[in-house]
């Protein structure tokens, strides 16, 4: 958690965080800035045990202090050292954070660095600050990313936006359901007033209007609406031109976030229209009763990838194949069982069942469950995904939005 | 142009092109993979001279198939490497990318790197990937990216695209002074029907609207709709609770995107409500009449600094503080003139005034013009702002989207 930052900076030895870019598209700074609107030159620096400084262009000194930091005006510096720089934009930025470090009180140590900007450039830029100032070691990594240890374990409050987030999408999602079952059936295809059909397209549309009544925006390119042998491929997103039939499945995975930057909500339910074949029902009581089980065996510090055995076993024991079975199939269960969200819509703590993988359900996480079945060539999928946080006073996992898991909706014909 | 990657490549020795990351937030991606729906786990390789290899998570094979590229599922094979690295993601990464770029048939030389992954994350994993294979070097700057600069100049597709976000831009924006112009004023400020005052929020909810019914979408946390002394300050956005005051400047920036991380427009307007005091109509002539000297003083090949000095020459030569005569002044002049637009709403050319920057007018480039006057502390700034892009078949610059540039809006009263 959040309180948690200094003392892990103190165990690593870190003199400080160092993070670049705007709060768009960039968790470690949203996070650090708490959401203040400001863009791609701003430079944060936290020095371990002091408030982190907000580094920025003078343009931005208003949105800025929406941060609640220290703010400071430097970008005209950047200007500066460009001209000092004699052509090399490198040296100028690095030149330019060895200042800001400086100016943090951040001379010699380790110093973690964070944020968006272009992988290429990030690792050219970082390797120029340690020439510049031999004293100050950059280091990162996939494998110890300080804020993404810390990002992974929610107080209430966090927990309180994200469950805001999933009480909106929950409206979206009830909003879905009725324009879906507004609509007459004839002819095995939902229908306008007009007799023409329903499509894919048309149901998207109507959610982008239910997500911006709720002021939620979908950074990661629009929920996944996918019917038939597309819903039997995971991340398929849904055809437009797709009319909406009865009887296949809809795979309905919707992963909005507040804007600016914030919060992500991720839910999926599965839907057919007017009946389910049988094969489609089993799979759906399949899956359902996989789901119920991973849940009633979450508990605070167990490994999370004990999940994903647990989830390959339930499926394997009803006959269907999964990726330990064969990590290439393409049919059965064919990922991981949950995965942690927040600032971004897959974080920490990671479900892959490799040994090496010492993840566990600490408290304070917030994580989706969501196992599934796919059969591509027999033209149906299934998912069905909640959300929870292990609440870290009551050591208890909490769903935070409830929807109904129903296979089949009713349509009027 | 895309047309040019393979002989900037064999220009600068370079091997491959490496980009990692989903399409989302990331223009590398989106780019060379031709804004298919992929998500992070996806690894482009571009050998040069020939196609791109897109891997893919096998469970977006048919959303990657989009792209029009050769596809190939090998996220399977990270999984497989985790179990033989003991423990390191990083190692892992580092090997399976190894093992993706032999497999597109690159050993050895210089591999450049691009895309989105955490900062302190992506320096590790390419100072790995050289451990791992000390015949590959990894290279990358901001001094000579090469995807920057070939996204520079777009041919007439891009343009084309550009010019369509343009056109429902403007629709969104004739939208926006038809929704305030419908509204009365009473005792200085717009109101509803029941009498109550309009307020910046409600404004901004009608943005949105309009946004959605054209199909564009906000990456940049939203438009800037500041009033009065919020306008002085060029990058506040504008508070909510504010009311629509008449005779204050209302500056206006709106700079949307093609859903999926598809191309920006970026369009600036500022109004006055019914009438403007004799300081803002001075400050709005000097600003309009800059505009149009710099437009007409674009050229084919000239400097792109040059533009910011005689921004500085004409608006110095009116009264105004510049960040020329002043680097730190928050009043009068107080950013660059112009940038570059395309998959990001900032991009090559820069405009800024150092000696080093050489960037030029190339064919093919998409810019911004963009000179405005702030006086926060008077309660007013102004910003009018066109997007253009030289044509390479004829050489003229060719305004993208059209819309008058009147400071008063009349209103009923």
């Amino acid at each position: 958690m959040r309180s948690d930052l200094d003392q892990l900076m103190q165990e690593r030895g870190y003199a400080a965080l160092l993070v670049l870019g705007g709060t768009a598209c960039n968790p470690p700074m949203y996070y650090l800035a708490n959401g203040a609107s400001v863009t791609e030159n701003t430079v944060l620096v936290k020095p371990r045990g002091q408030a982190p400084l907000l580094f920025v262009s003078a343009m931005e000194r208003d949105e800025a202090a929406c941060s609640g930091l220290e703010v400071r005006a430097r970008l005209h510096r950047l200007a500066e050292l460009r001209t000092e720089a004699g052509g090399s934009e490198m040296r100028a930025r690095a030149r330019w954070l060895v200042e800001l470090l400086a100016e943090a009180g951040v001379r010699t140590g380790a110093v973690a660095a964070f944020g968006q900007i272009d992988l290429g450039s990030g690792y050219a830029l970082l390797t120029a600050i340690g020439e510049l100032n031999p004293r100050l070691k950059i280091v990162g990594g996939l494998d110890d990313n300080l804020l993404d240890l810390v990002r992974t374990t929610k107080d209430a409050h966090e927990a309180g936006r994200i469950r805001a987030v999933g009480r909106r999408t929950m409206r979206v999602v009830a909003g879905t359901e009725e324009f879906l079952t507004s609509h007459r059936a004839r002819n095995g295809h939902l229908v306008h007033k007009d007799g023409s059909r329903l499509t894919i397209g048309d149901v998207k549309r109507r959610i982008r209007e239910l997500l911006l009544a709720e002021n939620l925006v979908d950074p990661e390119s629009g929920a996944i609406f996918a019917i038939g042998r597309d819903a039997g491929v995971p991340h398929s997103r849904g055809r437009d031109r797709d009319p909406v039939a009865l009887g296949q499945t809809i795979l309905y995975d919707i992963f909005p976030a507040e804007p600016g930057g914030g919060y992500f909500f991720d839910f999926t339910r599965t839907w057919c229209l007017g009946f389910a074949p049988p094969e489609v029902e089993q799979a759906h009581a399949d899956v359902l009763d996989t789901f119920k089980r991973v849940r009633r065996a979450l508990k605070p510090g167990e490994l999370c990838r004990g999940y994903q055995d647990l989830t390959c076993d339930l499926l394997e024991a009803r006959g269907h194949p999964t990726l330990r079975t064969d990590p290439t199939t393409t049919n059965g269960y064919v990922h991981s069982v949950a995965h942690g969200l927040g600032l971004a819509v897959h974080e920490a703590p990671r479900f892959h069942s490799s040994p090496s993988n010492g993840a566990r359900l600490d408290p304070g996480v917030v994580i989706t469950i969501e196992p599934g079945l796919y059969y591509p060539e027999r033209g149906f999928g299934v998912r069905i995904e909640d959300s929870l946080w292990l609440n870290p006073a009551t050591l208890k996992f909490e769903t935070l939005a409830n929807y109904h898991k129903d296979l089949v909706l009713n349509v009027k014909r």
